[in-house]
């Protein structure tokens, strides 16, 4: 693969080459790491790239990698990079003819979501974004048991993302802070658009539902921000559920504290990302089941997930790396002519959470409670 | 102490008797324990009541205790009856000269609390009500702590009350459920009424805060249910801080699962009802404290609600006792010239508890986002 | 009841005290709180004792107790002196014609234990020993799990108390430390005299198996001391089980931290004191259980020491007041010619716990590894 | 690198790779995978290295590697067999001109382990041992606090290691299991060599001092073993500290349960293997500080082995990493003139472990309890 985003100093840029790398199924060939022509070159350098491959930025790396010969060029592109830049550059490597592996959120607001499913389409590449917490093998682990009904209907979901690192007035001096509250960076919204639109994600991928309306108040706790740091969105999803969204990055004391509880008529699930390998599953009648990471068994779509046996903890790094491992399945099966299913976050979502996004903003400016989900 | 309801087989009235008892400092005199007469007078048998002090209902107690030597009747009255029942009998008691300890909600409406303080204010008695969760020692630290300073000032609440007990369709059958969800003793509300308005007392007392304004959404989540069984609030406070009230009787797997974290800008506070015992103090850029009962120092106070050293746990029936504690304290001192503060929830908690209730079904059946909270 | 020692300041009696009154079923009705006569009498006074039944001292107590009708006079003993008043207080109590109930550990020596068993089968009398963790609904919960075989044949036990309030040579002088360190007032040993004995019986108790032999090696961490304050116990039960029992009380730190986890064949169980209204059954190939107190159904057995439904957390005070209503109800049939059994830790008990606390002390100043637990 | 053992199947073989490749820093170049050829050479190539370097056997490996231009060869080899092939080929590798990262026990008994020092001394290549447990940051931060007396003088330490999954019978079929049960590739022991000793090496590591007297009792809980599967060892460290080690195979319900409580007269720390982005610091008479990976600051030391922000889980995996990491460092800088310290667990640790097995066992054949620790 080749990455664009992601120098030194980047921490999701590091993320995500421990993700590709760790299996020993992806190799970083190539990159243009930083909008800085000399970091990017050092930095490519400190990877022990070719110095031929450390391009000076993106639009050099998709010309020159396409014209290598097929069993040369990468495969594919990461982008990590600040949110402005994500749809230029999936863009211009779809249309170099390189499948895309993108950072989230998808594009800087829905109409560049919208014009990049039809660029999708038109070339036929692969689309890929990292909703890292769907890598879970937990979160893979609920996803079916609701699926399979062990939960009965759905009928309340509570998902919160928590963080406090946003709180304190000095973090936004921060390369990490500062793009994040820039909208021209970042887009409509800091704290949905950075970590609200992962819990969206997770409540729809495990449920298996889609939000329908929403009601949404959403704050700018420190003073003098222009883009939310904190929100609330209440949730109808299609068949009725109800649900709860809570994020937040002026929540001091939070760290990462992604968690979600799934109610049925019969069961419930809960999960909490900071304790990823327990899953809980609860009853009114009987006795609570913890189900463990590699305690009893799993489906094979499960257990493909996880690296080791029980009691040896896996983390965020092994979340992601099922992420790219799952893409890297997807293209190496793309000229096949199989019908194979992966389990990839794609265009489809790339859209739903731009939609979510936006659409919250909107509805927290209105004084009116309920609005539909509007994706157009 | 007297008691009005709590005949056998009601839950309460065994946990309001054990926590009057506990401390040996007060004692059940007498009672009028059931509507049923049979019920009431057995009741009293079976709890070795004097067979002339078991009463056939309250009227008859209130008039008869009244006739006593002020040396030999009961001192105050614990109401421990269904909702519609509150004000009639707190009514009755505090005309016939009796302090009233009341179960919560204060009454079955607004009016009737605003009725009660003019009659609380015209008899010069006393008025307690049982927001047990008030009790805890490390409630009570945390309202120090916060009062203090040590999480600088408060930006967030987020406060939770769920329980399952109600999702079965069947549970409606039981004693406890069926009166709760009867508009006609229990008020306009199932779930805001029965723990919502604990959640909402709870961050008031916390945080030494007032709701000002709330955006409400209540389901009934179970086919038939005439009243809510499940809804979420967001709040803002007077002093412009937010907050998000969940409240849920239909989450199974959830015990009795009352929780609350209180976000300033210097550090957090959290405490979960289930774990009692231990309190959170959070940072962003220091490990995290977690204060024990029991361990360290406390306030007097604080210190004066625990019963045990530091690791035998103390729970839900020590909690109320100390609300039954502070009652009986207030009560010895009230004939005397001194102006103590005891921390007893009172006529005004009352009155904030049923506006809650009210102003939150009407906010959840407006169009509207926010509502102002009237008390009137 | 009548209580001898217990007076104001001393943790244990105010302990004793709330768990006799709890349930409405016993009444303190005479004491003799302490060796100092004024302080006796003035510890009745604050217990709105009558002042003739304020004793001066224990001998007085009982013979002017006994003097009384029966139906006026005190039904039982509760001791809750230092230990080397055990006996005494014991053995007049029994010899007058009065049931006991006396704190852990029975007496100061083994030859003390097998003395109070003659004198108990000679009068007739009633016997219990407050084994306070014995009473906790989830200990007994685990009991009747592994007696029905839910873990199949139990392999290994692993008990801990430890505790770290004695760490500090400060806290020598309190009144709690000064004694238990006196081996005049304590017997040959404060850890295992303390907390171990407790070990020891909850393991016995769970299993239903006895120890058989013992290696033990204890230590005097603070510099200075005569006794234990720590020590280490391999531990065969009679049936071949293997066995670690660990106590300690210089472990800065841990509060109350008594634990247990008993392996089976085919599953485990574990209980932690300091979270006590759960209990955890595991497995290798399936999730683990919660099991929490009220949650789903229970045998009457361990039902009837449960107060309040699930979530409202009981803790210390609500197990032993379960052993003093078991105490009670043994009272109340001990004149019928039933042949109920009542789960009351008694003068068996009293003989293994004394038998286990000099065996272990013989066993650890001794080269040799193993040892056999000699009763006699 | 290249690797001896590990083929397709065998679990640690792919936790090695992972854990060498997941910073970028090691290439695998080379291996022999397994004692039967073709399935040592299908494994090199399902691994994508090329056909010319996958080996028939470790002699094959080091004789060609050895042959190969300095710039091409493989830089060490990573040891990954059955315990009784880790001598022979670390020496022949030693005296091939290769460093050796080896898989723990070090050796089959601790003759070789005395002996491979002399090989590594007189070949003056590197040595590291993977003791996975001391790769984790909070691990290495409990070391330093305690190094620099926050929890002032140590005085008891308990350790434990405890699993389940070799309760079953029939468990001892599968490939991990029948070599760890067979003498003759596993050595003394089974549940001290394989867990016990990572036990005991990090209460080593973290306390910085050395056990000194041991008195022992092993089982072979499940019929028909001739090696341990279970016990328990009573230490005395060199400074008088005491200690308790706990290890166990046949325990259902553990997954892999390595936790260490770490006692001193001022604090005490404890870690759990399970939770390892955790650490407790404890005290008597203030607050519990929970220490979190990522939150607040750490040493250069600690830092540098975190790759993720704070609520980010990192993992066993992770910890793997920072041994191979240490060792790649340790490479790097050994042509240079430089005396850093490297943090890797070396030959010194090989042959205590080795000692600490073996005088385990010895130890509980005897019917003596305290024995010295003899390394000779």
């Amino acid at each position: 693969m080749g990455m664009v985003g992601g120098g030194k100093d980047a921490f999701i840029g590091a993320v995500h080459r421990i993700a590709a790398q760790i299996d020993g199924q992806i190799e970083l060939v190539c990159g243009a790491f930083s909008s800085n022509v000399q970091r990017s070159i050092g930095s490519g350098h400190a990877l022990y790239l070719p110095p031929e491959r450390c391009y000076e930025d993106y639009q050099q790396m998709l010309t020159q990698e396409a014209a290598l010969p097929a069993s040369e060029r990468m495969d594919f592109v990461a982008i990590v990079t600040p949110n402005h830049m994500h749809f230029p550059v999936a863009k211009a490597a779809l249309e170099h003819g390189f499948h895309v592996l993108s950072d989230k959120p998808a594009t800087l607001n829905l109409n560049e979501a919208l014009a990049l499913k039809e660029i999708v389409e038109k070339t036929g590449q692969l689309y890929g974004l990292t909703h890292t917490y769907n890598g879970y093998p937990m979160v893979k682990q609920a996803r079916e048991m609701i699926a399979e009904g062990k939960i009965g209907k759905v009928v309340k979901v509570v998902v919160e993302y928590s963080q406090g690192w946003l709180a304190d007035k000095n973090s936004e001096a921060s390369k990490q802070a500062s793009w994040r509250l820039d909208p021209a960076k970042s887009g409509v919204s800091c704290c949905m658009g950075d970590i609200g639109v992962h819990a969206a994600n997770l409540a729809e991928y495990i449920t298996g539902q889609k939000i329908d309306s929403i009601c949404a108040e959403l704050s700018s706790v420190i003073e003098g921000r222009t883009l939310d740091d904190d929100g609330t969105v209440l949730l109808k999803f299609a068949q009725g559920t109800h649900g709860v969204l809570l994020a937040s990055q002026i929540s001091i004391g939070e760290e990462n504290n992604l968690n979600i509880r799934i109610y049925g008529d019969k069961a419930s699930v809960s999960w909490v990302q900071q304790e990823p390998n327990s899953l809980w599953l609860k009853f009114n009648d009987q006795p609570s089941q913890l189900i463990r990471s590699g305690v009893g068994n799993f489906s094979n779509t499960v257990s493909a997930t996880m690296r080791t046996p029980a009691g040896h903890p896996e983390g965020y790094l092994e979340a992601f790396a099922n992420i790219y491992q799952a893409f890297a399945s997807q293209i190496r099966n793309c000229n096949s002519s199989s019908n194979a299913h992966f389990d990839v976050p794609g265009i489809d979502e790339a859209i739903r959470g731009m939609a979510f996004i936006e659409n919250v903003v909107q509805a927290s400016q209105s004084d009116l409670k309920w609005h539909k989900l509007a994706i157009n």
